[in-house]
This record gives C-alpha cells, sequence and structure tokens, in this order.
C-alpha cells in the first residue's frame, strides 16, 4: 500500500520514466543499435539513452557533419568503441548504403533503426504553410524528399541487416524500425491545416511505412516497423512554434525518448505498421 | 409496381447511370467547368459528360499536348464554343498560371475543377515497384511531383476564381473541387503493400487536400474540395495490371465518370474534404 501510494504521488513524467529505464535495459542488452540523424534533438537523446541504459550492445549513430555535433563528439568520449559516428545525409543515398556496407563489416547485423531525422523549417529556404497561397512547388519536394523518401531509402539499404538481427542478439525476437512521423502527418487529425509540406511528407513516410510492413509481414521477416510521434519536444526544430503549446505539453527531449524507448521496448511482432504517440496510444490515419 | 419492377430489373450500372444523367443535368448548367488532365481516360470522358449533360455552360479542357489529343479535338468540332482547350502540364506552375490567367479573362468564375491527371506508370522512367528493394528515389520524388504536388498547385491558382465561382451562375451554393486519388492511397485500407511511389504520393494528395480543406472552411470560402476513386478503370493507366482484375469489377470510363459526376453533383459543404470511392462510399484515410 505505501509503495503504491508513493507511486501515485510522483510526477507522471517521472513515473514513466523509472518504468523505462527498467525494461529499456532488459530488451536492448546487447543490441546493435543505428539511430539516423543524431547531431541534436530527439536523435541525439536516443543515442545517449540507449548507451545509458544498455551495459552490453553497440550504437551507430548517424548524422550529415560528424566533426559539427559536440553531443556525439562527448558522447564518443564517454563511451568509446561502444559507440560508432558515420556521416549519413538521407538526400545521398550512397551516403546510405556506405553505412549499411560499414555496418555489414563491423557488425553483421542491426536489431534496431531509428529513423530520427527531420525537418520542418529551414531559413531562407522552407517555412511552414499557413496558407494555400503560399504553398510553394520547391517546399513541398524538398520536405518529401527529406522527410519520408530519406527515411524510406535508409530502411531499404538497412533490410539485410535487420533481417539477420531479428531473433539475434538480444532478448527479442524482431528487429525494431522506429521512424519519427508526427501527429500533424495524421489526415484523420488534421482539424487546424496550415504546415502543407511538413504534414503531407509525414503522411506520405506513414504510407510508405505501412506499404513496407505489409510486405516484411508476407515474407515473414522478423522485423516490425512503426511510426512514432514524439509529441512537442523542445528542440531546435520545435523552437520557433511553442508559443502557443502550455508548458506542460511541451516535453523535454530526455522525457521523449525515454517514453519512445519504452514503446519501441515493448514492440511486438504484431505491432508492424502502427503509427503510436509518445504516451503509447495509437494515432489515426 | 410496373415501374419499380422495370427499375428493378435494369443492370445496376444502367440505373445508376439514368439517375446521374437526370441530376448532372440539373445542378451543372450555367456552369464554368475546368477539367485538367483531359486528353484522354477518365479526364476526357469526364469533358465529354459535362457537355452532353448540360445545355449550357462551358468547359475548359487542359492537357500537356492540346494538338495530340484527338479525343478533344473531336469534341471541339462537336461543342464549339461551349469547350475551350487550354495547355497545362502540372509540373509547370507558369502553365497552371497562364491557364487561370486565361479563364479569368474570359469567364471571371469556375464553379468545377476537376484535377484528373495522375501517373501510375512510365516506359523506361517509372515502375510500380513489387518491392521495397526496388524502390527508387527517382519514382518517388516523380510520382509526388505529378500526382500530389501538381493538383495542389492547381487549387492554388484556380482559387480566386472558385471564390466567385461558389454560389454563382449554378443552383449550387459551392464551387466542387474533385481531384481523382486512388484507393491505393489509403493507408488504413492498405493490405496489398506494393506502388509505393503512387500509394505514398496519393496519400500525400488525400494529406494536402485535407489541409486545404480547413482552411477553405476556416474563411467560409464557398467551395468543397473532395477525393475520388474512380475504381478499377479500362484506361491506359490501368490497362498493363487489368490481369487479376474480375471483369465485374473493371469499370468502362463511361460509368466510372458517370458515378462520380452523381457524387460531385451531390456535393454539399459539409463534404468539403471528404475521400469518396464511386458507389459513394467514404473510403478510410
Ligand atoms: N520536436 C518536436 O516537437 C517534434 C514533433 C513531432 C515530430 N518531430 C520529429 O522528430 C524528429 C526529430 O526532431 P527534432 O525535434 O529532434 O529536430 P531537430 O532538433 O531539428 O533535429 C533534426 C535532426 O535531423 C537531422 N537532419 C536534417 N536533415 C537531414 C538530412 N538531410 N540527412 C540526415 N539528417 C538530417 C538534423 O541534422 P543536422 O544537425 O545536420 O541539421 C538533426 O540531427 C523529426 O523527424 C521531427 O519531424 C519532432
Ligand atoms: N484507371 C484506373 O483504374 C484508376 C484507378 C484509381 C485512380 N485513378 C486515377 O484517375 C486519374 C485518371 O486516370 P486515367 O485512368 O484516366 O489515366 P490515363 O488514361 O493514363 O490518363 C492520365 C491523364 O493524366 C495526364 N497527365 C499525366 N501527366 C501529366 C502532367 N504532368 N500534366 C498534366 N497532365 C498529365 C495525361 O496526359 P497525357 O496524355 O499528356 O499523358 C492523361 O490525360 C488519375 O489521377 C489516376 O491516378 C485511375
Amino acid at each position: 500500500m505505501l509503495r503504491y501510494h508513493a507511486l501515485m504521488a510522483m510526477p507522471s513524467r517521472l513515473l514513466s520514466v523509472t518504468r523505462t529505464l527498467c525494461s529499456a535495459a532488459l530488451k536492448f542488452d546487447g543490441a546493435v543499435s543505428m539511430v539516423q540523424g543524431a547531431s541534436r534533438g530527439i536523435g541525439l537523446e536516443f543515442v545517449k539513452q540507449l548507451l545509458e541504459n544498455n551495459d552490453k550492445g553497440h550504437v551507430v549513430a548517424t548524422c550529415r557533419n560528424p566533426n559539427g555535433s559536440t553531443g556525439l563528439i562527448n558522447l564518443k568520449d564517454r563511451f568509446a568503441e561502444r559507440l560508432s559516428i558515420l556521416q549519413l545525409d538521407v538526400t545521398m543515398e550512397n551516403s546510405i548504403e556506405a553505412t549499411a556496407r560499414s555496418i555489414k563489416e563491423t557488425y553483421g547485423r542491426l536489431n534496431l533503426l531509428i529513423n530520427a531525422s527531420g525537418i520542418l523549417s529551414i531559413p531562407e529556404v522552407l517555412q511552414p504553410e499557413t496558407t494555400l497561397s503560399k504553398v510553394e512547388k520547391s517546399s513541398l519536394m524538398l520536405a518529401y524528399e527529406v522527410n519520408a523518401v530519406g527515411p524510406i531509402l535508409v530502411i531499404k539499404h538497412m533490410w539485410p541487416l535487420l533481417k539477420v538481427g531479428g531473433g539475434y542478439g538480444t532478448e527479442k525476437d524482431v528487429a525494431v524500425v522506429a521512424s519519427l512521423s508526427a501527429r500533424v502527418g495524421s489526415i484523420g487529425d488534421n482539424r487546424l491545416g496550415g504546415w502543407h509540406s511538413y504534414r503531407s511528407s509525414k503522411t506520405a513516410l506513414n504510407q510508405l511505412t505501412k506499404t513496407i510492413s505489409v510486405e516484411f509481414a508476407r515474407k515473414k521477416d522478423p522485423i516490425a516497423c512503426i511510426l512514432l510521434h514524439p509529441g512537442t519536444v523542445d528542440t531546435d526544430l520545435s523552437r520557433p512554434y511553442q508559443r502557443n503549446v502550455p508548458q506542460d505539453k511541451l516535453f523535454t527531449k530526455e522525457f521523449s525518448a525515454q517514453k519512445l524507448l519504452s514503446t519501441i521496448n515493448n514492440v511486438k511482432r504484431h505491432d508492424n505498421g502502427k503509427f503510436f504517440a509518445w504516451d503509447g496510444q495509437e494515432i489515426p490515419w
């Protein structure tokens, strides 16, 4: 009874963190995990937590400019050969292929692939649209290339490694592919409009992931592909748009990554092709 | 009783055709309609039926190469100044803008816009993918450019004309924008996988249309945007993939266009943002 009350009294974020840490440590120990889009933000936080929560196992962190990520360089100092940092730009397919070759040679498998890269705005280049009259072809194409095509090409080239990793090296009987989508990519949940380029790129990522999941299931590949909405998280990506977000709806990246790792940790084969929010709830398409 | 039995005995396709003709003639008489992607296939059939079913009103048919469409040239012979044929390639935004300027000068409004253009396969360029390992960036990008971005840019530039047309010139209190999507663009209904480029482009078209519909509703613009699945229709697009389609599931373009015009005809303001199949049933996202 005492324990129960103590748990109830804990702020709910802390509570879930505790749960996450316990379960995360269990299932991905010994894993070879790849986090794509790891220079900063939620991706970098995934790398940190995967290394801290598991005593064994390796993390391959990829980013566009390895020398520019102080976050990754600091983790490399702490975790040495448990962390590899490789150059990968999702718009350059040859960098994806080179990464796959390197992982194949060094580890021969992948147990977990997290696609964390994504763009919402780039000064002078890409602005989230507030009206149809501001929709530009170049923005639509760029967001699609980075947010939808990029992660899918990563899955394409890591597929053989994930097949090996499914059921080998960890307690899980499947390798997990988790791609960061966004709730605004839901069509059914679209009540506000706007953000045309970002929204449609994430919606397309959802469809592409679902399409891939069907093939993995049909071929009985030991891989479960899921889509994740991290909540509104305090990172560079959301910073210009945080003004109207209530404080308790703006998550730290530590909190969001812990919640998402908890979901990833609990993924079963039948979750293949599903779209989950940070709290584990399914999001409509 | 006799009439009832006679109707019941009519093949259901014929029955619906009769209904369509009656209602189509009613609501779009006097309309200025634009059919985009009208050189052949379902688009060309829309042009034909809009002209035949309405005694008054004008149709602007657009296509990439007006001199190459014998179908449109034949209709021009029959319907003279009730049909205008303009050059428009959805990948060339300047051709969309030029069309908008021309319609503005000649008619000053649009009551109906049908986006019928679309690509599934192009020999040597684009093949519907049967597996993730055959997914190519160039195919994903091309399908997105033509099937998702193109129709949205058309709506963007016709928007001012549709605002004028809503409630003016026909019996309808809204202008209708109908874009041809496809059931395979539904994520919830995706059980077969494959066709990655085409699927995700249509899913993105759905999301973009939904996003636009939210803005139209918020601004109280007299425009209803809908998405349509025409069924599997015997056209150039489906020809290479008809082998496994049962005969009664393969529609003629005449039948499909009639069913879709019936839906378009019945569109109300509250249908804005919805996705309908050829039989008027809503399709899940
Ligand atoms: N933050 C939120 O509130 C929120 C909400 C919903 C969904 N999400 C999604 O969550 C994911 C992570 O977002 P975040 O908030 O952590 O964003 P962030 O802090 O802006 O980080 C974005 C990451 O994506 C990388 N990236 C951008 N373009 C890339 C490319 N072409 N190739 C490889 N990597 C590329 C960036 O690398 P560089 O350092 O090289 O630029 C960076 O590591 C994104 O997919 C985002 O859409 C975030
Ligand atoms: N047929 C089916 O079973 C089926 C099923 C589901 C959905 N659909 C959708 O229904 C629509 C009509 O299909 P359909 O069967 O009539 O196809 P179709 O016979 O192949 O005709 C396609 C039309 O799109 C035009 N087009 C292609 N690229 C274009 C561009 N860049 N700019 C402007 N126009 C362009 C073509 O013009 P050109 O003559 O210049 O090439 C042609 O008029 C498409 O959106 C398709 O995705 C069809």
